[in-house]
């Protein structure tokens, strides 16, 4: 996995259940032959038409605690008992490479499906510990894909704006049109701060929890306004697929969703703010406080 | 036409000019036998591949006034000057009735279409004069369309706080999620009143450029806020294409560019207000006074 | 008091209790004389000093259902039982006759404050039944206010960015400017329309509740955008007090809390949506669904 | 002036000229006795009533390129020729230290005033060069005292809905009211972000120009948000004088016109987005690119 051979996907959602991943309904029984066999069904598996791999949450110990009933189990793909329905359609539009990238999100049926057990990761019950994790990395991963994504878009305004006039007159000479600018410039250099100093604190083992939950959220909403803003000064150029830009809007959609929706990471940042100031007499701590 | 036998489409808009659509490079000139010879480019000419007419603009006096250089042609498809060159592909998901529909904008080349004089309609140099007349009654056609729309979207957001459950709680009990829904609420209130307001300024024959302005961007901000919100609420659903309004959110993006691009009403609509001012001593005029 | 004779003010809020008025720990025990006698202390309650007849509530039925515990009654002032401890020093710029208006929130210790039983008003426990009335024809005095208030904004704004010169340009050709008068045309125009639909609701009997709510949101927001943009275009000279631009913004501050904060109107409006959804299986009816 | 025994004010802005300060008219011409003689009018000299010094700014060189006709003076207070007509009264909020700390803002009639050719400051025609050194550390003050003043508001903000129910329920566990709470962290987040990296780029002689632009327009819109959204948590307790916020918010609405609108900013800011696409190829360099 680790040197890129194997491609891997991942299977938690269930259409029952997302932002709160405890609702998944798969079960994974033991059978006493050494085997534990997964029954349920999953939903926007993505790259499952391509991967040689799943990872697999489901429900081990219905008894335990809420956070600690799930486990995760490596399946090696195909796999009898790990059925792709269909690669559910979504509103992104399909590139060149889409079908060989896998690009697809699965549903997917899991019946009868035999994990030897040797292939649980990480011990019963340790399903979220382990999820937490990946979301950890994965956010500057995203991030400093976005942050790409943007300037890209970004760049493409500007040349647009630089060649254009209506009306009489240049549309980088519109105040308007430079306030738009002005603003993509401003998201775009907060998200780099953002990033550099959660890479900063990872990087020395520092908390990123708080600071990870504002991320997400503006990360995801700041490239869909400066994408959007390209578009939009690309007038029906940027709506047409002659540039990258109407597919990357239609993809970064997803990202106000994904590894926890928007509502859901403001909750508990607001919540965590409120626990700061129960601790600590002050909010600082959620807020910022240990830059200075 | 009018009876609806005859499907039209619309060619203005050139690579080269839409916004400022006086840019158009598109040539029409009298061949001495009772013709007018065109030649030029088009492009994003809606559903011209299902079209029996296309109403076409092109420029017959270079010397006239800007807004007097251009003029107007009927011409029945199919014709051999009048060339699809492609469909352009855009953003849009394609639902299953997209080809009949003619749902495509197209590319055409306007080679050589020798159009009969008799087929100029209104008079040389008319062309923007007629346009105009067409745009305000299409707003509200447009208008009644994006309300229906929203309304619907956030019936289906309802019916999904209504049935969903995270963390505990359902979705509808979520003061952060009773928040989103009145927002939509408000704006699609503020829709419905501007579209009865400028039907009955139309009725009674009223000037309601300036109102017009304003509703055409509000409704197009208004459906996405509410085709949005609707996706936010359904989580991966709403991204894939099992509901409507992923479907939905890509074709309303061109609603912030088609018809004057945001931006450009804005720019008139603030002018409107200085205009108004230094008539009349108020701004009054143009913002809503005569209603109360 | 219909003819303005005499003047009124309102004690409800008390520190302990404003949004959720049910909170309130003023009491009101009949003494066997004919007599209420009240006790307990209010603040905010506008325009005390200057009032003729304080319209006070307190609690009479303890043991009632919440919103039946509570009564109104009318109190004739000066009175010893009803004592201001102080006018409450806010935000507001004073004007001239500031205090001949009365203008001060005053703080009040109600103490041993004897009523006649006569002077109850509409029954034990019917204080908020008669409250709800009370804020339903408050909405559109206010609103015309703001209304007024807004459009006088936008002209003074409109008319200094015509007459000043940044940089050898007027303001009025900076399209950023432009926008920024377009932006409070706009509102100013959906306010506008908000007034007359309610005030047509009221007039012929309909359920005004969920376009109140709304409008109150919308309306409180709406002065404050214009009054700040017009305070934004003067610059320095809209900060200080030579124009009336300052002092309204001090005052509007208020209208985001009183009748109701901005965050309650929000989620019982979003409370309709669904409380819609679920009786007709639209929202139609909590999103204007009644104009079109 | 550096070890603070003497007071300083600083007089550049006239009624006629702010953001665009070379609309400047007070004149200094020389007497030919080894004086400067200036003769104008100042408005907004913030503190000038309690100050020893003022730097006051008038124009030597007429004919000389825009940027290059203004000087810097030095002159000492009081003086017969420097002429304290009133303080400016503004909407600000008077504390109880206000007169000792000279918090007004002076109106000032500058008749004959004479200045040694000596207390020319760096130079004729430099004043401009001089007041946007001034600018740069000038922000990164403001910028730590916006942000300590918004962490007080949040902390306040917190404390309020962690001892305040309304309708059966602790308005911190109203996900609405979380939300608030998250928007400010982040708000608060990102102003220490960039206060950081200014501080940074100071330090290390890096050109801070675009960042500074940026900040100077986030900083002074977050900590009107965080004041605004504390001040609306504390209801009509907010709105008094009870706590520091209403003072507060008042305070700070002169930020956002102060040392460059917002307005100037943007522009500024969209253009060098402009011109780094011209010398580049790309914006980055004007979207913070120099961090990652
Ligand atoms: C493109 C794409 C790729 C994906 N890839 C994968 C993958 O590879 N593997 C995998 O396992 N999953 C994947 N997912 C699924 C993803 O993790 C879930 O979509 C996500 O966790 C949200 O869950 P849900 O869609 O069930 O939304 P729900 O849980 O139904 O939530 C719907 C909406 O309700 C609101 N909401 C929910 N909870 C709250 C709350 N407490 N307070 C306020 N509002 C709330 C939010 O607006 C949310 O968006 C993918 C999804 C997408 C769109
Ligand atoms: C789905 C779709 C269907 C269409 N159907 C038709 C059709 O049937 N027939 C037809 O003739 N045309 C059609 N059009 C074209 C449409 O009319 C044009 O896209 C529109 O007029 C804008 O022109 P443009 O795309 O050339 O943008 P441009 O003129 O290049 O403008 C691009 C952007 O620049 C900005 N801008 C432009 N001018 C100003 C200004 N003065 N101040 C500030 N900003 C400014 C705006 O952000 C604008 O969006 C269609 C377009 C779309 C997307
Ligand atoms: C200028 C002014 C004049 C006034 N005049 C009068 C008067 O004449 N007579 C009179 O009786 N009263 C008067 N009032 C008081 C006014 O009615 C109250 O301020 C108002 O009802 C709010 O109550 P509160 O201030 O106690 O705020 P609280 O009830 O403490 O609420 C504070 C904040 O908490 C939030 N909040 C509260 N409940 C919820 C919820 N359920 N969900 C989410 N957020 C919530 C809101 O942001 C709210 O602003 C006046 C107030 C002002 C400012
Ligand atoms: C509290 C306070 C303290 C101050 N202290 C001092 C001091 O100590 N010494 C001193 O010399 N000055 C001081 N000033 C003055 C301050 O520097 C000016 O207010 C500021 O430069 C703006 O100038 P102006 O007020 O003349 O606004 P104007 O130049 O008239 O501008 C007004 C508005 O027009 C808009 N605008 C202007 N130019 C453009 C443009 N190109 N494009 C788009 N919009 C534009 C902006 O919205 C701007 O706010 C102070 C001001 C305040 C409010």
């Amino acid at each position: 996995i680790l040197n890129g051979d194997k491609r891997v996907c991942y299977s938690m959602t269930e259409k029952a259940a997302g932002a709160d991943a405890t609702g998944m309904q798969t079960t994974a029984v033991k059978d006493g032959k050494g085997n534990y066999v997964l029954n349920g069904e999953k939903w926007f598996s993505s790259a499952a038409t391509a991967a040689d791999i799943a990872v697999v949450m489901a429900k081990t110990n219905p008894d335990a605690p809420r956070h600690q009933q799930f486990s995760t189990f490596i399946v090696e793909l195909p796999n009898p008992g790990y059925k792709i329905i269909r690669d559910i359609p979504t509103m992104a539009v399909h590139g060149p490479h889409y079908h060989e990238m896998g690009g697809g999100h699965a549903e997917v049926k899991i019946e009868n499906l035999v994990v030897p057990e040797a292939n649980l990761l990480g011990g019963e019950g340790m399903g979220f510990a382990m999820g937490q994790h990946r979301l950890a990395y994965g956010r500057l991963r995203h991030g400093m894909h976005n942050v790409a994504m943007a300037q890209r878009a970004l760049d493409l305004a500007t040349e647009q704006v630089t060649t254009r006039s209506t009306f009489g007159k240049g549309l980088e000479d519109r105040q308007g049109v430079q306030f738009m600018l002005a603003e993509c410039a401003s998201q775009l250099y907060i998200a780099r701060l953002m990033l550099i100093h959660i890479a900063y604190k990872a990087e020395n083992g520092m908390d990123i929890r708080q600071e990870n939950g504002i991320a997400k959220v503006f990360l995801a909403n700041m490239v869909h306004k400066v994408v959007d803003t390209a578009i939009q000064l690309h007038g029906a150029l940027g709506y047409s697929l002659d540039t990258p830009l109407a597919a990357w809007y239609t993809h970064i959609r997803s990202q106000r969703l994904v590894d926890g929706p928007d509502e859901v990471h403001k909750w508990i940042t607001g919540k965590n703010v409120i626990r700061a100031y129960k601790k600590d007499g002050t909010t600082a701590a959620a807020a910022g406080g240990d830059i200075l």
